[in-house]
């Protein structure tokens, strides 16, 4: 049974479909442990109602940003944490973490990335630009940021009466159904990474091989 | 009957699907003019093939590009074109060009701008970069390169085991419907550009109004 910490400085939408999804696929993983950065965070609330443990760490509380994230480390290694799931967290992740955790924290981006790489808007990008279609990505996370190895990419149309609203919700609506997948492949051990490309088996995995 | 003018530098598949769309689907417009910079361009024989007007124009003949662009604007006017479709026309126009014929030039990308803009091989920085949905985009020209205004667009999903022969030819196979298609939005005058963004209108919309 693998250990999933859950990442969120928000809402907690994809939270709540992961947690859904790995119930009712039967998936061999557990979120034990939700971490945010924001006090007020809904997904704090939606945690407590699964009964998963929740955590605000408060980086105000930390003269460093090294030891905020060495203050998560700790609560991570408690939980037995085998993969990270970031969910709308609004921080970068320090090198020092990422190496911590290598090729073993996923996250989404509500573009086709390397499409607004790094914006915190992607939507609003995409209908400025006057794309006709756009998208979300999940990828794991390297030092740079929305820079590592692709998982899964799903395209999304835009509609000539789109607003930002409205394409946020029809982006959200396939990232509650890809980011699900992408940790089920996780789980099941189906995911390769050979350079910048991540090769999907269609049979589990075993990285020693 | 709006002239058409179709710029190219190879084989003209494009320009190929183009002549065909036109004629099966009894748009409102000829391609009157085909206007190649490479001598060898297998898009001149394919225009004797159709019998169109084909014109090999020597670049190194001219001693300033404006004079170049100067010689093809005097065909195109012989040919009071209307419309040109740049399809693999490997060279950048000026912006004494483009205004020339300012929303009246379209062009072909492979790749859902504004990713991999402006690279000449942008089927091979998709696959490079591990992405696992790329496409095509029909834009407007403008001064910048790959930077116009989004006609349309099209997602092509690349397989674990796409090279860049495959993924080229599935990209391919969309641009032969995508870029007619386009084109009779475009001859039904059912394209308006506001900023950026180009809305397409369910029916026939009169620049004039």
């Amino acid at each position: 049974m693998l250990n999933i910490a859950v990442f969120c400085s928000g809402k907690g939408t994809n939270l709540q479909a992961i947690i859904k999804t790995i119930h009712e696929k039967d998936i061999e993983a557990k979120v034990s442990l939700i971490i945010s950065d924001k006090e007020k965070a809904y997904c704090l609330e939606r945690a407590k109602h699964a009964k998963i443990r929740a955590i605000f760490v408060n980086p105000k509380n930390f003269p460093s940003k090294q030891k905020f994230e060495n203050r998560i480390i700790g609560y991570l290694k408690e939980e037995n944490i085998g993969l990270i799931v970031l969910a709308g967290f609004m921080r970068m992740l320090s090198p020092f973490f990422v190496q911590n955790y290598s090729n073993k924290i996923l996250n989404i981006h509500p573009s086709l990335l390397p499409a607004f790489k790094g914006s915190a808007n992607a939507v609003a990008d995409a209908l400025d630009y006057g794309m006709k279609i756009t998208g979300t990505t999940v990828h794991f996370v390297d030092e740079k940021l929305d820079n590592g190895p692709i998982v899964l990419q799903r395209a999304v149309e835009i509609a000539e009466n789109d607003n930002e609203d409205s394409l946020r919700q029809k982006i959200q609506q396939q990232e509650h159904i890809l980011y699900p997948l992408a940790i089920q492949l996780f789980v099941e051990g189906r995911l390769k990474i050979e350079g910048r490309r991540v090769e999907i088996n269609p049979e589990n995995y075993n990285p020693q091989d």
